[in-house]
């Protein structure tokens, strides 16, 4: 049995990831390939109370608070969710996984970006994507739909429009610095945008895709 | 205005932080000195949503997820409640902090206490205690008293004997170590261990506590 891959849907609000994972689902599943659908923060039992914690506190949550409680819903899942799976045989499809923390934390937040990588490779315990899948909107744009989508705004969503610029210039700093991440266009239909991560799936993973049935 | 005095009641279950830290806190206020009554994991309200977690969860928590779980709930602690308050001239009197740490998640987890204590430096952001009161009990008789207090057991209650064995020699180590740390024997009425500690507090701030009126 071939080790799966372990795919990071990461972006903006709004640009699409939970839409493009479920496309990349079903192509999978028609290829024979079992996956695994998961999010981050969240994705154990307590990385989805620590979620709920992070998203919805009412409280004064200081930065440093933010970003040690996301690592360590991220210690759970690479443990308890990633790395099973992959040993299994399944791939995973995250939305979200550390490229978020270094936008949102490290970008958004002014963590310092060394701190953060210190801190993430004591939580992430050396577990890292095969791809990290890159959406990107205009920061403008990905809010628009959220906002249209009818959702209460979560603490992150609640920001101004400087965190949420500084969040997208986060993603495409660190999309351009890491061979195993691309950068993809979020506009367009969900099915023109899931035609390009395809794309980018075969080629990066031709064999176990057989070629292109993906 | 004098800044106030931070103090750490730190032991394992059922040696009587509670009750000593009440005991004290009349004391400081018949002496006219204000303290806020405090705890760790909690004292602010991401923290009591962490302490919820760390304490009752019912699925798997990796080790790895405890420590920072108590680390992302400190670094609200410093700075929401600890730093505020001592900058305001009151004594803050907490029931644990960084000692149950080293105690529980380095010798009772078994995690490395190098590594924990750089992730605390982060969390605690240069806040220390003044003064650590570390009251030890046998380990069974406090498990004894706890058992007798008829709570349901929370994650670290229903570990068996040899962890809190595990946790009782940290304690003693720790507090063997530390300068600013006192071994109080936790033996005996509540009343003779408050006079104890209050035997601790003036040898140690005769200044604050006016030459022994607590």
């Amino acid at each position: 049995m071939n080790r799966g891959r372990f795919i990071a849907f990461e972006g903006a609000e709004g640009v699409g990831k939970t839409t493009q994972i479920r496309l990349l689902a079903s192509s999978l599943e028609e290829a024979g390939v079992p996956s695994v659908v998961t999010r981050e923060p969240g994705g154990t039992s307590i990385g989805e109370g620590i979620r709920d914690l992070v998203l919805r506190s009412a409280g004064p949550v200081p930065p440093e608070t933010e970003l040690l409680l996301i690592l360590a819903a991220r210690a759970a899942f690479v443990r308890e969710v990633v790395a099973p799976s992959l040993a299994a045989g399944k791939w995973v499809l995250s939305d979200r996984f550390d490229l978020s923390t270094f936008a949102y934390q490290g970008h958004g937040r002014g963590i310092d970006l060394g701190r953060i990588e210190r801190l993430n490779a004591y939580a992430a315990g050396g577990v890292a994507p095969d791809l990290y899948v890159v959406l990107d909107l205009a920061a403008d744009e990905g809010m628009a739909r959220q906002m249209r989508a009818g959702k209460s705004p979560d603490r992150f969503e609640s920001e101004g429009a400087a965190f949420h610029r500084a969040v997208r210039t986060g993603y495409l700093e660190l999309a351009e610095s890491l061979d195993r991440a691309v950068l993809v266009p979020a506009d367009g239909s969900p099915e023109a945008v899931g035609e390009r991560i395809r794309r980018e799936i075969v080629a990066r993973f031709p064999e176990t895709l057989r070629g292109g049935a993906v």
